[in-house]
């Protein structure tokens, strides 16, 4: 350990709900750093973050910033990353990103380490991390595909709020005590921010994430269906998805029907999902042990539950995925990427 | 209207969170009634609530109090509906039911106005309100069924916790409170009063309603399995049902996805829907339209957007499909059948 390899890593969008988890991940992780740079927008700049023993002033990114830079965590939006990963690669930075900017880039591998860790090393200054509702769903179901194969999965999300950032969450919270104060929720944020439309999240559900494409799908749900192609190599697997935003803070769940390739053995499945790395089993109908949001927050796993045999079809079973957006959806999976990393340079 | 038969009402339940919405609807549509009987648990009898000029004082239901009553709405749980029922039935009372007692006997027709009323007349003194979760979506995907046949449908819920009863309102209200001023949750009801282990709804997402059955579904998606069949006649629709409990008073909301037995244009589907008996459709993206728990809280139509050709299988499409569950879900369903009876008797 004496002679491990320190690296000169930078966090972007420092300031953010995913930035915060990623830098007390790579505290607690104990992640070979030599200088941590903390990069936000201009706006969220000067302010001072402790790190270990170190109080780091954030500053604003900058392409200069890169100097120096072995590995850089991306996670400011789509536009700082277009514009400062190819600026960050230039300088020789490898760059983990967590926005869709480079997610369905051939060039680009799409990693989730569960899945398809030697995806790793094709990359070309870039590697992505995949949408949050993606990662915990092709983690759950690595096991499946490798003993027989996906034909086809039909998805349901129950997405928390803080998927759509810290402000999102406020607006939930807000919402939340206006109403049970008798007053209107007053919408601002959700569903996108973007977008003129706004819809009350507190004790609804919304079935809007992102916007929407010409096919009627919204880019979230299209994000799940290419994402899963591309993390599982394997164009054939047949994804539909419904995106659907609920009143829970961190956690996302999934209601997934899956059809396998071949007959299988409901022990046998249960064994390999308890088997499979970063996903924990709880299912347990006799003591109403199933995963739950509340349980899988703060937690880097992926819980599996409501394992069943569906009754039409024998190749098919239905089971219940959850996992902390922030975490194993999205700072976690990237700074296992980043730890990967740091293990094939030394 | 001056000759119009008026009937001898009793509603069992009266004080539920099911038998207001009844007496409210009874009221705001004029049903035909001589006299109103408002019969309770032992527990609630003695309260006095207004209908249109007079004050009913609630009585404690018993075998004799349905001596010269037409008609009675029963939402007071199985047991009260095994017990009294056949006294009712005995007593020449034409009996609607809002448990689970009847509803798979094979002589008690499952009636959904807008998908089977020709089944009305074939009751051998009961007629069984199907499960709330199973009535919004048979109405929404009856004109499909009419149009193209369905071969099976995948549906995952999003359930209000108005469907657990009033406790289970109180008590995700007083979490949310609780949880919003930095305190414990303290589940108590939630998902299942009468089992042992309790789970937090408050910002939570329960995937449990109901208790298990040794298939791994609980006995809520086996309704909405079995009570589809009986309800479309037609054994042979395969469903599969994830029901999960989301913190919101009023509405279910439903991820539902059919594959039809023909062909079928988009345009089309989207014409029936909209032309269909009770259904309203909000479906444009363009301008962020599709149902919301909030919006149907209230009323008794049931709401159909996100309307969507699949895009892996050319027959099947998906939808979101949402309805006030204590008014089309339940109370509303009911009264409707009543309506029928008392035309059918005039």
């Amino acid at each position: 350990m004496s002679n491990q390899k320190l690296f000169n890593v930078a966090v972007v969008g420092a300031t953010g709900a995913v930035g915060e988890q990623i830098i007390r991940l790579l505290n607690e992780r104990n992640f070979p750093i030599n200088e941590l740079k903390l990069l936000s927008s201009e706006r969220s700049a000067g302010s001072v973050i402790k790190f270990k023993d170190r109080e780091i002033t954030v500053q604003a990114a900058k392409p200069e910033s890169f100097e120096g830079v072995d590995i850089a965590l991306f996670s400011a939006g789509g536009d700082v990353s277009k514009l400062l990963i190819p600026e960050a690669i230039q300088r020789g930075t490898v760059c983990i990103d967590n926005t869709s900017a480079y997610r369905m880039d051939p060039e680009t591998p799409l990693v989730v380490p569960e899945v398809n860790i030697d995806k790793i090393n094709e990359h070309k200054g870039v590697i992505a991390n995949p949408n949050c509702s993606t990662i915990q769903m092709v983690a759950a179901l690595k096991p499946l595909y490798d003993r027989y194969g996906i034909k086809s999965v039909i998805v349901s999300t129950y997405q928390a709020v803080s998927g759509a950032g810290a402000k999102a969450i406020n607006e939930m919270l807000r919402q939340s005590k206006e109403i049970l104060a008798g007053n209107e929720a007053n919408p601002q944020i959700l569903p996108v921010s973007s977008l003129p439309v706004k819809h009350q999240i507190a004790f609804n559900a919304i079935p809007q994430i992102d916007k929407f494409v010409d096919n009627g799908f919204t880019y979230e749900e299209m994000k799940m269906i290419n994402e899963t192609k591309k993390i599982m190599g394997d164009e054939s697997i047949e994804v539909t998805a419904t995106c659907v935003r609920i009143p829970v803070v961190y956690g996302h769940s999934e209601s997934v029907y899956v059809e396998l390739k071949s007959d299988f053995e409901m022990e046998e499945v249960r064994q390999l999902i308890a088997d499979a790395p970063g996903i924990v089993l709880q299912d347990n109908t006799a003591e109403q042990v199933y995963p739950l949001a509340t349980e899988a927050a703060g937690k880097l796993d992926t819980f599996v539950g409501r394992l069943r045999r569906d009754l039409n079809n024998p190749r098919a079973l239905n089971m219940w995925i959850v996992s902390d957006n922030l975490l194993k959806g999205a700072a976690w999976n990237a700074v296992q990427i980043a730890e990967y990393i740091a293990i094939e340079a030394n």
